[in-house]
């Protein structure tokens, strides 16, 4: 898979060449050296980033008889986004080394106990959080030891939160979330249904913010009534959760042109709540998702949809967590641009 | 997920209770302790297989810092039916206090020297391989030190392997296949194009070899030329590989009434590729799958696939496992029924 994308493989010499200096030069700006000039190693680093090259470790390993591991711990895991995360996470942690340890955390359960639990396992390095919500109170969070980084869970750092503390890799999803309703608003949709949940967690929210933002832009009033809240009681972000909360409002009587659920597993479901009720869609309803998974291109219509840079994301996620692991970087905030990909799963609004 | 299949806490004094026994009883049976009739332990054993009881093991847990772990590793990580598998072993594996460590094995990586490999890590208790091939040489399988599983891999055991070394837990997938073939043929089909692999592993050659019975059965010939071969540089059980072998076989002007791909991932490609050549499913081409996984229920048209008992074959995987890992059970090959479904995409031969 994406095997087009890999590249051949990048020596030390190459990066030493590249950046005209010696190879023990680019060793000690990779190993944290002090004797190196701040900018030869900033602009050493640079290169190593763009290049993608991956300082072989191998003769350090090789004393090693266990594995260093890094762990991910997913909240939501039937949402088919994740998987696509956890697959390019795996293949990039992989690739340098490192075991990953995969851990679900259940919905009831709080992810940062589950991290201070896997905590005591001595050779963690570093924890990805895919997830989960992001108001966790300080005193906890710094009972962390480990690095570690939130990633595609939602820009909005709380602000009693000191951001050097930990990473964060995520897209704008208020106005990821404005631009795609804004899009449908543009077809002439005013009854739009949004699919959300209710819970805490930042993704929705802030989805339900940009869907807001849009009407209020086009001096519309938000129609409420057409706001739906998925089940609590099963996954937030699947199938069954998208058709149950279609179904139910479809058979509320309604008047609804376009559904926006807020994110494609949810659309899908839709989908199949507006088929089974006799509709078309577009025709008769207009359906649109979030996030670019795979099914949405395989879909029949093809899902329109917000695409979130995946395969970027995750290998940013796993190689920011190893600078800063190997202390060759400072923690950082990193924001993606999505894509709005307009599929044949929406289309005017009927007359 | 699945909540409602989650039981109330069940204690070693309902197994106690239930069985007519003490607890010390229990515990020895659990425990392998040789002070226990042959007899008791067998039917206190029955029991919590049957309740699903977990002994508790935190005491014993206490003492350590660094958590026991099970390797799964996967071939085809990309496969849906896999993430299904993956997920359910991974709640079952944490719910027995164990850590779980994914590996996504390459498709040029031989399995057995990865798992040789992971083997370092001392606190490796057991290995889940799924996906990838069955024949491997006696002398390597060897070496494996840990207790090891074959899962949803394919029943053919090679002869010269002595089962008792491994454990393997499947589906009879030639006979199933050959079901789902006989199905198509009832339906009047008799144009049906095979997707499915080249390559050694024992799925693929597998469910040909039911596609072929059954055409013996009904004394016709097989069509050859309609058997479709995935492309070998990407992911075999991919949506984009089922869409590129059925947009080829559609473009080659073969005449089709009916494609069955082995798995459902290769089907759903396969219905976009259908669509898109103008064709409707089922009424000019009808399409079916095989593994069950739950986007075929909301595909449009819903799927017709071979439904394995995932959720019961994930469970028994690791449960099998970890009673070997506990020295309660000798290695057992176990063959799961599956289940013909019949949905929406596929009907009657057109005339």
């Amino acid at each position: 898979m994406r095997r087009g994308m890999q590249m051949a493989e990048i020596t030390i010499k190459d990066i030493a060449k590249e950046c005209g200096v010696g190879v023990s030069t680019v060793s000690r700006a990779i190993n944290n050296h002090p004797d190196i000039n701040p900018e030869t190693k900033k602009m050493i680093l640079e290169v190593i980033d763009r290049t993608g090259f991956i300082p072989n470790n191998s003769a350090r390993n090789l004393k090693r008889t266990d594995a260093k591991c890094i762990a991910v711990l997913v909240k939501g895991i039937t949402n088919p986004f994740f998987s696509s995360m956890i697959q390019i996470i795996e293949e990039e942690t992989q690739r340098n080394k490192y075991a990953l340890v995969l851990r679900h955390v259940e919905a009831q359960e709080d992810e940062i106990d589950v991290a201070l639990e896997l905590e005591k396992e001595k050779r963690l390095r570093g924890i990805v959080f895919l997830g989960g919500k992001f108001e966790h109170s300080e005193e906890k969070i710094r009972k962390l030891k480990v690095p570690f980084i939130f990633s595609t869970i939602g820009v909005n750092v709380p602000e009693q939160m000191n951001k050097m503390e930990f990473s964060n890799i995520a897209v704008d999803d208020r106005m990821e979330s404005q631009k795609l309703t804004e899009y449908l608003l543009g077809l002439g949709h005013r009854k739009i249904a949004l699919i959300t949940e209710r819970s805490e967690r930042p993704i929705g929210r802030l989805r339900m913010e940009g869907f807001r933002r849009a009407y209020a832009e086009h001096g519309l009033d938000v129609p409420d009534e057409l706001i739906c809240y998925v089940q609590e009681d099963i996954d937030h972000y699947s199938m069954e959760n998208g058709y149950l909360t279609a179904k139910k409002l479809l058979e509320s009587g309604k008047e609804v042109t376009a559904i926006y659920a807020v994110a494609d597993a949810l659309a899908i479901g839709a989908c199949r709540a507006v088929l089974e009720a006799g509709k078309r869609i577009p025709q008769d309803i207009s359906v649109a998702g979030y996030d670019g998974i795979e099914m949405g291109e395989y879909y029949n219509p093809k899902l329109t949809t917000i695409k979130q840079p995946v395969e970027e994301m995750a290998k940013k996620t796993i190689r920011l967590l190893l600078d800063v692991i190997g202390e060759r970087r400072e923690h950082q905030q990193i924001i993606f641009p999505a894509e709005l990909v307009v599929r044949d799963s929406t289309g005017p609004c009927p007359k």
